[in-house]
């Protein structure tokens, strides 16, 4: 039999996916930017499935390519162009919550769960999955974990590392770690789940994970408040944080992109009018119904006010007013790429490095590129900003065009980042399109320790090759 | 020059101890259970002494054993009786806090530093290092890291893993990694640094970390509980979470263990008559000082109290009540040295497991040692409960004749813990005591992946020979 027909073998001759259209999906990322030719797409249904296709792959001489909701911005999930022939292994069936236990405060959900799934079931439970990004709604734990994924909670409860309890691994040799166990305590030797995390399937096949869950927030309070700048930003972020208030979201936004999110969003009423060159769109939050959130709330704001590190605020009256905050938020994405062509980045800093990260590359692209236009939104209370560089409105080229007019511009903003002891990459990850920022500002030690480690893992290179490390 | 002249080069004569009568306290752990005969032991002054000791002992052919306060309870940081040739690397003269940042929520202390020191820091920039226990006032902050250590805690804020950004880490080889960055976000290829919390310094050895603060708490309450058992005390838990009071502290002990703290200890006032079962010694807390905790409290204990979960209840009613509520605490553990000799576990299982496993136990160690005493304290909130077995009173033989007849406790209670879902070492660690436990207990998958993990970073074996792995 052929290598594929030994893996249809395995999961069914409808779970091998072989005509072209129908690998179509998974040979492309959402956005368009990267392309790869899987030899197939295998969609296995249990744990045991994926091992034995992850072996029959290694002894067909097979890369592997998991893939989850696929809404991943760096590539990881699609077949780097010039790889070896790999197969796609799609998660997407592996999708039954095992368990949910609310005395434990835990669930166990499949690599194949979405995410909003997930919280869905916590919350029937009465317990809340404390994470939250716009693509929530497609994306699966499995890429959740696997990116080790952040949004705007990150700030309260970490990244998406910080919620797992324990994994189920297929590793690259077919072997399964089975280490689902539930408990909040285990010092027995190396941490080997945190190696899995964050390592875009480069390590094995994450199949199944228990995830910590938390008490719901039953109050919250989230306010837009008009800033003059990012100091001031950094003024009111402390002041909250030092008042004791929970906060459960800082996010900052330069007036530009709440004008974009204006013009192409549908259905966004600005809170306030947009006169200042800055917003922050904050949330604080409790879980015991009796604290008094709003009376912190306004007493914080109005002493920003008084102070002048805000301009002006408007608290949500409603749950209504609240949602539409969070909306611009999250629709803002979608309408920046409805807005002229742009180049992104994805950097942190330490969070009280966030004006000098923002001053500095504000100067910085406007010298190299004085008719480009720069946005700035981002999770400021974990230092994490995303800068983008616009064309100008009226670009006359296409995409393509921008992207060489810009060239370069992400290896500024990362090396601006890199210089105040920051990352270049804050929560999208690798994959395939940061490989060359990690040559370039990745501790050379570490990268070493980390080729180690792959080559303990997978000798062979056969999981995600070309995805991860430069 | 031998190689300890060579060390001595490093780091100055007066560093590096030759005399038997100076390494003496490096040779035994404080419980005097471990014994190792180090060659001397090395204490150098800053991470590229550090290394170079490292690279030295590594052409010499020397195993390195770091070592920090010393109150470990596994023998981690003693030279293994049969090892090979060592010396010990102590890292206390490293004991400088490099930065403290408030705006940042942040601080970066060297190894040597003890903990209670980098909590004192913290407090005088109005920061809170949350982790607390016993041995804070010796222990440093490279066993704290390199065992992870737990604690009351460790329910709120996670174990030391949790508050850790970023690490400077000396390698098996003697390059430094250098990733002290204090960001909140990095999701730039594998998560070294929580391959060496843990590790027990078998991977290298941890000269620094950039730690993560939080706001200090402004209110606290705290009570005692008399509870019928280990059930109601579950209930208790979950009434307090689901009410969403903000939980840092939920121990739970059986009565033996107040006992023993009455007898033996030293100005200790039990807050309510030791005539229930079970106990609860908890805290709830807020940063905010318009958290009205003490309501939350009250109404959560007259629910648990009416309902049959609490038999009764005293909240601390001044700081010194509550001092005293956690002296009990922190003093329990020497008590219990100074009654009968005893046999001592560190199991954890999933939270709502706690009575079962606890039940179970009981029921074994009765059915085999009717004559012992089953003393029962942790941190129910994180499923962590110590059992320990303990002679009858007025035990006629010495310690080493209980530990005989006791022979088999660790493996019945570690085998119950195991077979709920839990660790058989939650927060103490492997070093030397728990290595048969790793060999009888640990899945097998996993060690397999440790082994290859440690042969890739340190192949020749140099680095705290003879702990952690079986």
């Amino acid at each position: 039999m052929s290598p594929l027909d030994l893996l249809a073998e395995v999961i069914g001759p409808k779970n091998l996916l072989r005509d072209a259209d129908d690998i179509a999906p998974y040979a492309m990322d959402w956005r368009g930017t990267w392309r790869g030719q899987p030899l197939a797409v295998a969609r296995p249904g249990t744990t045991a499935e994926v091992a034995e296709v992850v072996r029959r792959c290694g002894a067909a001489g097979l890369g592997i390519v998991p893939a989850g909701g696929r809404t991943g911005l760096c590539g990881a999930a699609v077949p780097a162009g010039n790889g070896p022939p790999s197969i796609v292994l799609s998660l997407e069936r592996l999708n039954r919550i095992r368990q949910v236990d609310a005395r434990d405060f835990s669930l166990v959900a499949e690599a194949g769960c979405v995410v909003q799934a997930v919280q869905q079931a916590a919350a029937e439970a009465g317990r809340l999955l404390p994470i939250q990004w716009g693509a929530q709604g497609t994306a699966q734990v499995g890429g959740m974990l696997s990116t080790n994924a952040g949004g705007i909670r990150t700030l309260r409860w970490g990244n998406a590392r910080e919620l797992v309890l324990g994994l189920e691994v297929v590793l690259p040799d077919g072997r399964v770690l089975d280490d689902l166990r539930r408990v909040r305590k285990d010092n027995s030797g190396y941490a080997l789940r945190h190696l899995f995390i964050g390592a875009e399937g480069t390590l094995g096949v994450i199949t199944a994970a228990a995830l910590r869950l938390v008490p719901p927030l039953r109050r919250v309070e989230s306010a837009f408040v008009a800033v003059p700048g990012p100091e001031a930003a950094l003024s009111l972020y402390n002041r909250l944080m030092e008042s004791g208030a929970e906060l459960v979201a800082f996010e900052l936004c330069a007036r530009l992109c709440l004008e974009m999110a204006a013009r192409h969003g549908v259905g966004l009423r600005m809170p306030l009018p947009l006169e200042a060159p800055w917003y922050v769109m904050l949330e604080i939050a409790a879980a015991h119904p009796s604290v008094p959130l709003r009376e912190m709330l306004e007493e914080a704001l109005g002493a920003a006010l008084e102070s002048g590190e805000a301009l002006d605020a408007a608290i949500a009256e409603s749950e209504a007013q609240r949602a539409m905050i969070w909306k611009i938020r999250e629709d803002y994405p979608d309408c920046a790429r409805r807005d002229t062509p742009a180049v992104n980045t994805d950097t942190a800093v330490p969070v009280s490095a966030v004006p000098e990260f923002v001053n500095t590359a504000e100067r910085a692209l406007k010298a190299r590129w004085p008719e480009g236009r720069m946005a700035a939104i981002g999770h400021a209370g974990d230092g994490n900003i995303h800068l983008s560089l616009h064309a100008p409105e009226g670009w006359p080229g296409d995409r393509a065009a921008w992207v060489e007019r810009a060239a370069g511009m992400e290896a500024l903003v990362n090396a601006i980042a890199v210089s105040l002891g920051g990352s270049f990459s804050a929560e999208h990850g690798i994959g395939q399109s940061k490989r060359h920022a990690m040559a370039t500002h990745k501790n050379p030690v570490a990268l070493e320790l980390m080729r180690g480690i792959k080559g303990a893992l997978d000798p062979e290179g056969r999981m995600n090759p070309g995805k991860v490390l430069p």
